[in-house]
């Protein structure tokens, strides 16, 4: 039986490129999986359905959400966004390490059932290298640009209840930090109730 | 102003080869300092007093015990042994990880205090890889080698209570993993309480 693999949600502030370091893990390390999120947005232009999300109807979102089949969910904008229960438990039996990156208040949800689920906190190295990489997206007004940074201050209050914070100064650096983490979870005493067992009976044995 | 440093302890059946792990950990990474017990008992030859051990008098020791000097303490064939709180809360404040090889009940002892310091339980690869170990020292009869064995599963049973099990396979093995832990455990946020304000008061002046 494969080990079973472990959750891990990495959140942060807008700007702080938790995307690309989740595309490099998921993409470079074979033991990582990333979850697919539902939501009943139409698709864009070149979305894939069970790639980039899962995309359904309010009705099928809406019976999946009371038959308690989402991991958590929101609501922004008139669509649902959520997380399907079943890829994220099937990817951790066949012993992959599944990775969500969502916001602070679903985190925190899933937190509340899965106990032993890794939440990341990613932040960029300083407060004014995310005014810098927010700017450089050239994207964004002045004035999303200020909103997105008072977002980041109200999310910082939330890095007590995050288990890590990662320090996104280069991708390479985040991307060996997650690995680590992901290590060392593994020694957790909590994650080998077995071996006790194990060594017992094996002593008796030999 | 340095990072304190930790305070991590190492537990594990004897013959799990802690000694050599940790003599490695010292000796090649520089982050690291080992604890110097206190006993009562007298020096052997060539024991140094301040590198193998802090020899005190039973009055002397009794004072530190009785003035809250001491991490922990135990007596054992009518003999003192602790450890002294003021060499450890010295190298952690110089930024060193302070380790203490000590059984399982000084751990605990210090755990209450400390809680953030690190439990460490490093096993053997296998039980029968233990009894291999023990026999090869050659040092003790069948009978002391069955008493360990025993003394080892008892032990085994405080392993909840440890925040990580170490696998002592090779040398440089256990190394790497105790280098990890460290590395990972300063990720954590409790660790990282300064970041949101340092944050907070770097976006406002930036």
């Amino acid at each position: 039986m494969k080990k079973q693999g472990m959750l891990m949600i990495i959140s942060g502030p807008s700007g702080t490129g938790k995307g690309t370091v989740v595309k490099e893990l998921v993409e470079k390390q074979q033991q990582f999986a990333l979850s697919v999120s539902a939501t009943t947005r139409s698709p864009r232009h070149n979305e894939i359905d069970g790639v980039h999300y899962y995309f359904y109807t309010r009705e099928v979102f809406e019976k999946m959400k009371n038959e308690n089949q989402l991991l958590e969910w929101a609501e922004f904008c008139g669509n649902y966004y959520g997380t399907p229960k079943e890829y994220v438990e099937q990817q951790m039996a066949e012993g992959k390490n599944v990775i969500l990156e969502i916001e602070v208040q679903g985190a925190l949800q899933i937190k509340k059932i899965y106990k032993d689920c890794i939440l990341v906190f990613m932040i960029p190295p300083s407060a004014k290298e995310l005014k810098k990489r927010l700017t450089e997206r050239a994207t964004e007004d002045e004035q999303t640009i200020q909103r997105r940074i008072n977002r980041a201050i109200e999310e910082m209050e939330f890095v007590p209840q995050y288990d890590y914070i990662v320090i996104n100064d280069t991708v390479c650096c985040a991307v060996n930090a997650i690995c680590d983490i992901v290590k060392v979870e593994g020694m957790k005493s909590s994650r080998n109730i077995n071996i006790k067992k194990q060594f017992k009976g094996e002593i008796t044995s030999c």
